[in-house]
């Protein structure tokens, strides 16, 4: 029986985490860029505006022209033309003269402020009164307001969301270098794990579950996932299927096989390959504890527990951040992903020298969002489904008390 | 010049959205539900587990067997065998015997708890010292304890998440109802508005920012987008487009055009459509009050603003919250979609009888979050890349004070 290795601390692999280099780059299309990380930092090639531009629907004036305009004493300008929409206003604006402008039109020269047509009367077809006045810049973007050349839009190391891919498209940059995302491999193993299809399930079975709730997290953490089924729990089988796995993908997640039963080959199999350095064998937490990391080369290897709830657990709070690292995402002081300030609705109770992490079930009741543990056997496979993410009870601690504000991770939607 | 017909607020707005039907169904297999929404309830066709099995690696007993059994006075039972892990347990436990059983092992009959392999000694190879009581059901699973056959295992229109598929996939279901995802229309109009590859951006002209921000947004829904380019504006160009595009999808998203200047066209479109009902134009929120809502039979139509700031927030405000309804998605109760609660760094001020959407960045300082509002003009394409998410101050109100505690909605990654 192997023993555990190297157990350590969720902060401990924390660090070990931080460690590992994003993988390399490759040119994206704008289309496809949302959710992919920057490899470099976008610099703005040009000014946006290009031109000053109108925010508001009115006239362009001089604003010398319409100073101490009010209702009482209006100022009488000429119209002398209009700006049409998308085209370069070349029309130059004299002294006492006015032209037509929409939101979006470029000032024309001479102007430098829009008044807003609410604020004006037409006299006769050549004649407005303007009845307010204005400073300079009134209802106009200058040119370089919105960004100015050279100005850094966006970080390396920044995961573009929608509001992004449309800063690019002002820019006009449509194709953008991204890290590539992680080729993952998921295997099964398990005497007792037979395929999800399985119809009649034989006593003592169970069907794989693994397989899906992880392809599914992949899916949604952006990661391309290769599902590689059932691997029998036999040394041989099994060093053959991860050495064959870890040959196309960058990351290799087994589940099952990481405890110390007689037949938890896991150990095994990266100590018959050369350059695997086993980076843990254990985390002091709950559930998830048999848990393995493991470097080959540039390649990164999870051992994880083949317990669904414990699977899950570990994926959300150590997998899902590597993988997140992989792809070059640099951190923000903002926390990431998505979590909940609720109220405790009950003690949870934990042991002293391990971290907890406990399933929860949210509810809103009298406004305020409650944090109901789920005490179920954690080998119960529906907790999974009834939670809605979990509370972490630090490890130096006996418990939470009923009331305490804690921040709940959600399980990905 | 079009006048706005029915200007309403943000509230009757969702009453609105509210009575759409989903979409019709189809089957997905279990690789490719995750992020789908259920069109049936699904019910447990079998008991899980569907034998008792233990939560521990040690002993199947009898607990009458080790009654009472301490340190001091541990009681001697016979081992009589090994339950082998993914078996049917087929070998009977007679009074005073043991059997070895690992995790997840199928108990045999005639036991009915498991003692740890930590409380128990080896005295020879038949012989075991049990040094701990066990009560009937101790470390055991029992039939059904996880999932009962016949219970509601999850509810039509949840959308699934990983541990959701996983859930399916231990009940043997690998493929699901689920509702057709959104096919949604993205059309550009705009005399400006130039394709976003334009490498010398003409005086007057922008480039197309929405088709890519929205298509960004509708790829983190789970609709499928087609982007269908910037459309000329004219009346002719701009029906054609539109009538084509209602008839191959669900949805049509059209940015710009639905102002009420010269050039916006977008009610002229629909009062050319016969069966086109207006739901509303214009809601009384900044930005974003240009927007219109309209049926085309089971069709739907938005007519979004083309500033790019405001046609992002009605995005993320009405169009995804509609989108998520086609899916079949039931709202449950806890707020949906990723929010932070932060505190307002600065007082927000507002405008009495309108809804104000602000933009906002996130920052962490001392332990607290802190919203801080963005005040660059809304014409600014580069807010929507500095904000974080946005935080509503509703319509009967002058403002938030500084230190407000806010929910802000954040803008999806």
């Amino acid at each position: 029986m192997t023993k555990f290795l190297k157990v350590i601390s969720a902060s401990e692999v924390q660090q070990i985490l931080d460690q590992f280099a994003p993988l390399d780059f490759e040119p994206v299309h704008l289309n496809a860029a949302t959710g992919r990380v920057l490899a470099s930092t976008i610099v703005a090639r040009e000014n946006i505006p290009a031109f000053p531009r109108a925010t508001m629907d009115g006239f362009a004036v001089r604003a010398r022209d319409v100073y101490g305009a009010s209702d009482t004493i209006p100022a009488l300008l000429e119209v002398v033309g209009k700006v049409e929409m998308g085209e370069a206003a070349e029309q130059p604006l004299a002294p006492g003269q006015v032209i037509a402008i929409p939101t979006g039109g470029m000032l024309p020269p001479g102007a430098d402020a829009v008044v807003m047509v609410e604020h004006t009367q037409p006299l006769d077809d050549r004649t407005i009164e303007v009845t307010r006045p204005a400073a300079p810049g009134d209802n106009v973007l200058q040119v370089g307001e919105d960004l100015r050349l050279g100005d850094e839009v966006l970080p390396a190391g920044h995961r573009l969301r929608p509001q992004d891919v449309g800063l690019l498209a002002a820019l006009g940059t449509i194709s953008v270098e991204v890290h590539r995302r992680p080729r993952v491999a998921v295997i099964s193993t398990g005497d007792e794990v037979v395929p999800a299809g399985t119809a009649r399930l034989p006593l003592g079975k169970t069907r794989d579950i693994n397989s899906f709730s992880i392809a599914g997290q992949l899916h949604q953490t952006g990661a391309i996932a290769a599902l590689c089924g059932i691997v029998e729990d036999s040394l041989p089988q099994l060093t053959a299927a991860c050495r064959q796995a870890l040959e196309n993908h960058d990351v290799v997640l087994l589940s099952g096989g990481s405890s110390v039963g007689a037949r938890d080959y896991t150990i095994q199999v990266l100590e018959s390959i050369p350059d695997a350095e086993i980076l843990f064998h254990g985390i002091a937490i709950r559930p998830g504890k048999p848990t393995i990391l493991a470097r080959i080369g540039r390649k990164v290897f999870w051992g994880l527990p083949g317990q669904p709830v414990s699977a899950l657990t570990i994926f959300t709070a150590f997998v899902k951040p590597l993988l997140e690292r992989l792809e070059g995402e640099r951190k923000r002081n903002i926390p990431q992903g998505a979590t909940r300030q609720a109220e405790l609705s009950t003690r949870l109770p934990s042991v002293h020298g391990r971290a907890d992490y406990a399933p929860v079930v949210l509810e809103e009741r009298n406004g305020s969002l409650w944090a109901t543990p789920l005490f179920g056997k954690s080998a119960m496979i529906s907790l999974l489904s009834r939670a809605d993410g979990y509370v972490m009870v630090p490890e130096h601690s006996e418990g939470l008390d009923q009331g305490t504000q804690v921040t709940v991770q959600l399980f990905s939607r």
